[in-house]
Order: C-alpha cells, then sequence, then structure tokens
C-alpha cells in the first residue's frame, strides 16, 4: 500500500515556508504502522496542481491532500481534485449555513467567497471542521482514497486526529511505540561508542540518533502487530539503552533540561540563584521559561563586566588579576558568592569566551568554566566547547544545568 | 521551462527532518528569475526512488536531486538515476584519489566504501565538491538537464554557488532583488492598515508579510530583467514603505533588534545595564548574543523573587506592597536603580505576568511593564501582551528593546 502526502500552496515554493503538516500527518501514520512513500509540495498553479495530484492518484493508494481548500480564488484543490477523478462538485447548503453561522456568532457577516467551502465532490464524505470554516473531504474512487485537509495546523490536526485516524484503523498494519531519551554531559560519539552494539537487528525496531551541541536524543520505535506486542519489544530495548547510558540521560519523557532540574529543585525543596558571565542571562531564561519557576528560582547577577564582578558580586579584585576573569578561581567564587548573597541552597556560575574575540592562545574561544555551589562544597568544570558564539552559550548554559542535575539526584539519592 | 527539486533520504520521511535544501536552492533560483514548480520527498527506498525520478524526468526539463549521494548501501541517487536515464556509472580513479588524499590529510584510512562516490554517470560533468567528498553531477539527457547534489547544508551550498549557479546564467529569466524590513512596535494588523494601499499591481513587485510576536516583517521582492532593472524598481518601493512605516523599522539589511541597539549604544558610547524580572535573563542573554556587546552591556540583575527586587535592588518593600511587583511604579523604581546602581546610561526594566499561573481579574496573565531609565528622565510602557509562556517572554524583550531603540535614535538625531 503506497502512501503519498501532497503540500497545496504557492508560499510552500517560496524561500519562507517550510510544510509541517506532513511531519505531523507521519507521525500519525507511524502510530499505525503506516509510513508515506513520497511527499510533494505543489503551488497554486492549476497546470502543475493537476500534474500532481493525477501523478498521486496514478501511483499512490492512500493520498493526503493538503491545502488549497479556503475560499480564495487561489485555493484550487477541490476543483482540480474534482477534474482528476472525474467527479463533479455538489453545493451542501447544510455546511454553507454551518458557516454563516459560524461568522453571525462573532457579529460578521458572512464574505461571499465563503460559497466554495460547500462545494463537496459528488460521493465524498464530509469531515468536520471543528474550529475553522473549510470542511475536510474523504473520497474513494478506483479503489484508492484521496483525504483533502486544510493547511493550518489547528484546524487539520484536530480534525485528522477526530475524523481521518478512525477511518485509517481497517488498515492499520501494526502500533508504533516511540520513546525519546535525551542525553547530556557526553558528545555524540561518546553516545555512538557507548551504544553501537546496541543497534536492534530486530526490523521491527528503530534507533534514530539526533544531535545538537550539548544535547543528544535517541528516538526509540517498536514495531508491533498490536500496541502492548509493540510495548513488550519496547521495554527490554528500552532498559538496555538506560542501564547503558545511565545517569546521562536527563529525560525519557521529552522534558527539557531546565524542566527536569525545575522538578528536582521542586521535590527537594531548594532554591537556586545564578551568576552568569558568558552565558548573559541564557541559564535564567532556560529556568524561568518553566511555569512556576518562581518558586525554586530567586535570582540571578549577570556578571559581564570585570567591574560587575567585583562590585555586585563581591569577587575579589585580586583573584581575576591573578587568575584572570575566565579561570577556575573565578568560577568557584561567582558560584560561592551569588549562593551567599541571594541566601540560597545553590549558586550556579558560567565564566567563558564565547567569542569570536576574546581568545588567547593560552585561553582560547569556547574556554569555559561553570561552577555550582551548594552546602557540601563546591565543584568547577573546565570545558573546552567548540561552535559559534550561540552554540558556546548553549553549550555553556547545558552543562551549568546539568551540573546541578546531577548534584540534585545524589542529593535525592541521599535521602530516599 | 518547469523545473523540479526532489531530496532523497529516508530520514526525509521521517517526522524528525524537514527538507531545508530545497529551501536554499529556491532562494538561488529565484535570484535568477527562476521558481521551482513542485518539490518531492523521497526515501531510500529503490522502486519509490526510481518512481519519483522517472516522473521527475518525465514532467520536468530541470530537475535537482539532492541527497543519497553518500558512501553507504542506502546511496542509491548514483545507480538509480543512471538506470532512469539508462546511462552507464563510470569509475574516475582521479576522484578516487583525491578522497583518498582527504583522509590521508587527517591522518585517516579512506574506508573502502568511499569507492562508491567516483562513479559518474556517463557523460556527465562532474561539480567538484569544496569541503566533503562526494561530488556533484551536471547530467544532460533529452534536452533536459538533471543536477545531483550532495544532501549536507554546508557541502551543497558551496557547490552550488560555484559550479551550479554560474552553468544556470544561460537559463536566467531576470534578477530578484529581495529587500527585509523588520518592524517592532505594531502589530500585524496594524502593519497590514498602514501599507495596505500600497500593494503594487506591477506583477514585477511582490510583497510577504510575515508575522510573529513582537515582529513583522516584510519582504520585497523585485523582478527584472537585469538586476540594474530589477532595482530601479525595488528603490521607489522600498522609500514608500520606509516612509510609511517610518521609525517603526528597526531594519532594513537583516539585523537583529539586538544587534541594532548595540550598533547605536556602542555610536554614541552609552553603556546599559538590564532589571529583568518577567524575562528571567533573556535582554541579558539577546543583548550578549552579539559579539562584542561586553563593550556597552555592563550587568543585569535578574530580579525574579520579591525579596531580590527589595534587596538587591532596593525597590521599596512599601512601594510593591502598595501597587504590586507587576506595576507602573515598581518597573519605573526597577529601571532607576538598576541605573544608578551600576553606573551606565541607561536602565531597562521588566515586570510583568508571563503565566500560565500567577494572573488575576486585574493583573491579568500578559500584563508586563517595561522601563527605561536615562538621564532626561524614565519612561514605562504597560503592556498587554498574549500567547504562551514563551511568547510573553519574547514580546516583553522585543517591547524593552525597542523602547531603548526609540530613545537613542532619538538621542542620536539630537547630537547630529
Amino acid at each position: 500500500m503506497l502512501i503519498g502526502i501532497i503540500a497545496v500552496g504557492s508560499e510552500l515554493l517560496s524561500p519562507f515556508y517550510q510544510d509541517t503538516d506532513s511531519l505531523f500527518i507521519t507521525e500519525k501514520l507511524n502510530e499505525l504502522g503506516l509510513e508515506p512513500a513520497f511527499k510533494m509540495v505543489v503551488g497554486d498553479d492549476p497546470d502543475n496542481l493537476r500534474m500532481i495530484l493525477q501523478i498521486s492518484v496514478d501511483k499512490a493508494d492512500f493520498i493526503f491532500v493538503v491545502g488549497g481548500l479556503g475560499p480564495t480564488e487561489d485555493d484550487r484543490t477541490r476543483e482540480i481534485t474534482a477534474k482528476v477523478l472525474g467527479r463533479k462538485l455538489i453545493f451542501h447548503p447544510e455546511i454553507l449555513a454551518t458557516i454563516e453561522a459560524r461568522f453571525e456568532q462573532r457579529g460578521m457577516v458572512m464574505p461571499i467567497s465563503n460559497r466554495r467551502l460547500a462545494y463537496i465532490l459528488e460521493g465524498a464524505e464530509i469531515l468536520p471542521n471543528l474550529v475553522g470554516t473549510a470542511p475536510g473531504q474523504w473520497i474513494e474512487a478506483n479503489g484508492k482514497k484521496i483525504i483533502l485537509l486544510p493547511g493550518p495546523p489547528r484546524e487539520l490536526q484536530p480534525m485528522f486526529n477526530e475524523f481521518v485516524a478512525p477511518r485509517l484503523k481497517s488498515w492499520q498494519r501494526g502500533s508504533l511505540v516511540r520513546r525519546v531519551l535525551k542525553i547530556a554531559g557526553l558528545t555524540e560519539s561518546q553516545v555512538e561508542d557507548i551504544i553501537k552494539d546496541l543497534y536492534p537487528r530486530d526490523p521491527d525496531l528503530k534507533i534514530t540518533v539526533l544531535a545538537y551541541p550539548g544535547q543528544i536524543e535517541i528516538h526509540l520505535m517498536s514495531f508491533g502487530l498490536s500496541k502492548v506486542m509493540a510495548e513488550q519489544k519496547m521495554v527490554p530495548l528500552l532498559q538496555t539503552f538506560i542501564e547503558r547510558l545511565g545517569i546521562n540521560i536527563f529525560s525519557s519523557q521529552g522534558e527539557e533540561l531546565e524542566a527536569v532540574v525545575g522538578q528536582l529543585l521542586r521535590r527537594l525543596k531548594m532554591t537556586i540563584a545564578v551568576a552568569e558571565s558568558c552565558t548573559g542571562g541564557l541559564i535564567g531564561h532556560r529556568l524561568t521559561s518553566i511555569p512556576g519557576s518562581s518558586d525554586y528560582f530567586l535570582e540571578g547577577f549577570i556578571v559581564y563586566s570585570n567591574q560587575a564582578k567585583i562590585k555586585t558580586l563581591g569577587v575579589s579584585a585580586e583573584l581575576i588579576q591573578q587568575y584572570g576573569a575566565v579561570s577556575y578561581e573565578v568560577a568557584q567564587a561567582m558560584a560561592e558568592n551569588i549562593r551567599l548573597k541571594c541566601g540560597v541552597s545553590i549558586g550556579l556560575s558560567t565564566t567563558g569566551i564565547a567569542g569570536p574575540g576574546g581568545g588567547t592562545p593560552n585561553k582560547p574561544v569556547g574556554l569555559v568554566f561553570t561552577g555550582l555551589a551548594h552546602e557540601n562544597g563546591t565543584e568547577v568544570i573546565r570545558n573546552m566547547f567548540f561552535g559559534g558564539r550561540e552554540q558556546i552559550k548553549f553549550q555553556t548554559s547545558q552543562r551549568g544545568l546539568d551540573m546541578l542535575r546531577r548534584y540534585l539526584l545524589k542529593i535525592a539519592g541521599e535521602k530516599t
């Protein structure tokens, strides 16, 4: 069974927009054990649209056509699908009435162009649009299924979940179960070395490794004839990976690192303050991106200049003079001072050279010290990061949050 | 002339990856007055790949095939293109020698699988890979052009610029000139209202408006038979937009807002410190994402808790008691205190409710005060932002930086 996804819209042939709907549809198909064989993007030009629709209908058994269902003259998916399939378009007054009512509810007059939305291919089933105006259509022709869907994700997604996914059940080839392990503190090649003998031979199990600076993700996918069978294969696979990678995994449910440390701080009833130099506020920004973070994140000092480190944070001028602002000693003093000044359980600090300027042979761009002060002492890590300014800042924030996570896990382990 | 872009790779049919190479190719085609008629994505499956390549060769005159040129068995673009076109693959020892030399230079032994990269379709021109191993190929067959390109953007882009774009010149239909105006301080509908009568009727001029929370971009495109002719039409269009939108435009050369304010601060020899509550460090992070920002950004206080506002920043407890932490008065005190405490020219402050919790009927989620203290006084703006936590934080940072920009422009105007 061949599945194709067609995205319609001239904006998708510009350098500005990506077709993201097909990612959503693919995810939903995968859950049913189905995969697209191809994806196509075509603009509003009627000849090209007709050509692409004709090809899809010729080649595929299931065709999802997304977009081009709106009220404007550029929206030609309905008309051209009808032509390709040799079907009539039938006017449905009840659809128009629903659309008119939607406009009325908002105190607006329906533009007459919306009449177009009430035309449905002969013999098509109507897929109601719960949050917008253009209905979808499920068409069967010569044993093929052609499914017309609106382009806006907030309309497409509920329509797919409510009315398309249930209809796909009869073609369900099984169930796909997916888990994502997120890892910090290891490079991509370190992760690959650790897991290289774990790649399963079973064709129903699939591993995808995605590497970002400072974060590696392992996507584990298990396919089975039923969800239970897929999960039965997933459990030992997941266990092997979790055992092998251990504490380096910070999340197996999709959470970000800042959410994980937030949960730990909350559980341990601990508070934190940050003293950021090279990250310039990024760690504060990440910690405060979590709702409710004011419960544990109290404050931060962005001590970018030496004067700020000395005057605001109380780092001794002699220390900076002797070791330089980017040093083990200054990172340590920064973490300890922010902890004491703010009266928090934990102080976190960063100082480094984010580049592109400011590097020297002894202290090159990418050299960063991260410090963590707590009731048991102060840890400092000397890091050497690669990449541009943004990557170095992000990796620094990731290392700082990961030091915090590892410490909190140790404390949580001791407490239980 | 019909142009198609084919992206090859099973990962591009997963929910994880997008084909971004086609955006780059589209941009380059647009510059020559050319546009793709369709884009396709297909995986490594040989039957599907063959089907899609066959369709493209049947339908299009120019086909860019991206990806599937690597050394592994999954990389089948070479073989299957050869089959579709009925051409032989010829082994080129000089290509293999170049690849071997690359590995040697790095002290590595070339894996034997790299032999695959040295096979070129009969009659194809070789497109050298300046930064990687797999060469591209330019093939002409039955009046059609098939161009095979490597998938990694850092290999594709220089190859396209150096060896493909020059070859496309003979099909150049003209020149496209593009300018981007970035706007802060107006909503999308305000921008639309201001420019609605400026949409040009000339089919050679095109306007695209992209709206993000806190930032609107207007992309102006002018097409002409030559670059000079395209620019001649662009100049008056650009002028009309710049006159109409005035100071609301913060950049017409692509720079981000934090870069624009950085340039102004540097030019005016002024310094800044920030006192962030609801933005949690985001403004500091944005300002310090610009290389050399340490020249004007000295420090920041992330005063997330009330205690931090009182103890660290010296906001009076009575003021917070009387008006609440999210208030005009506290934003004003925060901006003034950070300015004085840090001895800088300008103090910038934010305090608000980023949500999703913490809102009340009087002070709902999205209510934010931004303050700017300078030698001539203190400005405070009461903002009501919509969206999730991240959007509210971003819009707040954008408003703060935009207040700063407008003030600096005024000062710069007075000085000249």
